[in-house]
């Protein structure tokens, strides 16, 4: 065994993992691009549809919350200090009330552990799996998911076509609609999230149930990334996997406040790591994640601001519920904004239904960088080069719904004059 | 290489070095045993000395400053979404010049990494660096070094004395004065905790130059932890290890917003990474550590709380030093009362000075655990057993300066009455 080999070099090594991830940062790479496009054109009027940031400020309940907590801390009588790592139990009841048990789930407190957002969550979480495991993410893909298993171990080696050897990748491509197939080979671990980001695209219940039985049949475990579910309108779609039976033995679910009420400056979110959910050590023997992931967060992290989780709560009061659906709600208006504009234009458009994300395929074959360059150029439009996340994402381009009205009207008014 | 070995086992397996780790929760032990009392012994009054949690609300310059920040935080000119992963400039410059300048220490802002606190920086520290580098930790030592180095694979086994077989430990006891000898075997990687937890002594600058020029000469990291850096009294210690020639060369340094300023249920502290630290993969190709924890931090973390932030950033403000430090001399007021109750006790006594926390030698040498439950028992107070901090805390008890003048007052009282 490799952690029981002594080898007496007296220098400190570094993971040398992280020397395989490239300087390929998509959004650097894009600030680059539109940087200097203001240095030569600083008049012209940018909409920025690209990063996937709220512009909402926080809602009245929110921020009546926390001007609440922040009195608290400043009184010795009702000051915290250390929290529980795993969440305070106010907030943790919250999340089970609202987001479960009104879909059916029946959740234990200690299944859901409260963290400083998706992100961190998503990061972190190869940490608790042995890095042998053969991982398999959709393309295109948030690319979190590859780089925190290249850091991990898990890559192998980058292809020329800008995938790596030991990751299995599941195309999504207007061809399959987006719905990705079981994978050819096995697999250990397995990304999901739907809605998606980045093509907005969904799957109905019996779609991801799939996935469920895959799963409970192999042994392999899933990542269920339900960042956007807040922004799903139809029915058939489900907002967690514990809506399949089953799905508590076989899937870590994420959840952030990020979109649904707009923390991405706040930072929480949570996951949901079920009891049921059991693995097993190279010697066949069972194990538990709940309590090895328990372990890694109250080791490893410290809690979450008591402020920001009294925010957090206020999200699931009556007043908060309705004030963050009315945000979503215009999201979502802009979303249907973009989608039918585009459609008008005879593209081939995706997503804009159950996420704030608008995919659609280029036309006439121009590749992904090719027509940012000319909406950055032309339109002054900032989109995402579909390619940057993925080489099935080649000759799309992802819109964002978070901007004002007004701007997302006048970058539609652009595209429809536009001569392509 | 073990990353491109493929296993096509079809089942997701655990990091198996989590399950050497044991169910020997220090701090959970000790509130069963203070339950259980309780439970017997309703009427007893408790004081708390165990626990290294602070007491003291918020002070006035930050409530201010995050009743602020929610207020822009609520209005669409003035939210913020997204922050920069590594921290808002705002806050790096003022730690820069209040925590570094101020003593002779240039840094750049990009050498300063804001986070959501020292307990997660120093878990995820180890993720940049290769899995066989030899740890080594004072002893007594904070727990989370050794738990974490386990979890990545570092520990080996663990012996019968309760310590693991590929760390290296270097006993810190009355006998050597507390100070560290340089290990005997050769070492790659140092933890090093000053003011230190649990036992609240010290190294003057030339006792740390000591750790420094061995670093330097041998190709070692230290890894820094300065949390309790503000309780430092006496000019001859060092408050940064970067006031050591070379060290920006060897070293990285934690700092937490958590004991200087109360923020224990706010989260937030910072890592500095010299951009001069530079160390080696196996193929002898030098790797900046900053460039390693820049990738991490931005893949796998999102920024702290903007909220937090200008918590934080108020720290520095004249009136929030002022106030900080008025709490500051208010528990260092308190641990005085301690170290001079024991000392007139006839006890011996250590820290205190430096540090909010008194660690004395047991007398008669009983035994860490039959002094605390005797604490417990017939005092009622709280503290926390030294061998739960490593074998060479056999024989000692820490507690904690964080109480109220009044309980802090009483508890040592009892001590003074007690017939030991």
């Amino acid at each position: 065994m490799i952690d029981e080999l002594i080898i007496y070099k007296n220098m400190a090594l570094v993971n040398e993992n992280y020397l395989k991830l490239g300087g390929r940062y998509l959004f650097s790479e894009i600030a680059g691009k539109v940087n200097a496009f203001k240095v030569s054109h600083p008049e012209a009027k940018m909409i920025s549809m690209g990063i996937g940031d709220v512009t909402k400020p926080l809602v009245g309940a929110v921020v009546d919350a926390m001007h609440q907590a922040v009195n608290e801390m400043a009184s010795a009588n009702t000051f915290r200090g250390y929290g529980p790592e795993q969440g305070y139990r106010f907030l943790v009841e919250k999340i089970i009330k609202f987001d479960f048990e009104s879909r059916g789930i029946h959740l234990d407190p200690d299944e859901v552990f409260v963290s400083d957002g998706c992100k961190s969550d998503m990061g972190n979480i190869g940490g608790i799996l042995a890095k042998d495991n053969i991982i398999a993410v959709t393309d295109p893909v948030y690319p979190v998911y590859v780089d925190t298993n290249v850091m991990d171990g898990r890559s192998g080696t980058l292809n020329e076509n800008g995938n790596w050897s030991n990751i299995v990748y599941l195309p999504c491509t207007a061809e399959n609609k987006f719905i990705p197939s079981l994978p050819s080979k096995p697999v250990d671990i397995i990304y999901l999230c739907f809605p998606n980001n980045p093509t907005g695209t969904t799957l109905t219940k019996s779609e991801l149930k799939v996935w469920v039985d895959y799963a409970l049949t192999t042994g392999a475990l899933i990542l269920f990334d339900a960042a956007y579910e807040a922004f799903i309108t139809e029915e058939s779609v489900p907002h967690s996997i514990y809506e399949i039976d089953g799905a508590k033995k076989c899937a870590i679910e994420f959840r952030s406040f990020s979109k649904t009420a707009g923390f991405t400056g706040l930072r929480c979110g949570y996951t949901v790591v079920p009891k049921e959910l059991i693995t097993s050590a190279s010697t066949g023997e069972k194990v538990a994640l709940n309590a090895l992931w328990n372990r890694r967060q109250t080791t490893k992290f410290n809690g979450v601001s008591y402020v920001t989780q009294k925010a957090a709560e206020a999200v699931y009061s009556q007043e908060g519920r309705a004030q963050c659906l009315e945000n979503i709600a215009y999201y979502l208006k802009n979303a249907s904004l973009v989608r039918e504009s585009l459609l008008d234009m005879g593209l081939e458009v995706f997503g804009g239904v159950n996420a704030p994300y608008i995919w659609f395929k280029t036309p006439q074959g121009i590749d992904s960088w090719s027509f940012f360059d000319r909406m950055l150029n032309e339109l002054h439009v900032i989109g995402t080069p579909g390619v940057g996340f993925g080489p099935s994402g080649e000759g799309y381009v992802r819109l964002t719904a978070f901007g004002s009205r007004e701007n997302t009207i006048e970058a539609m008014s652009r595209f429809q004059n536009w001569i392509l």
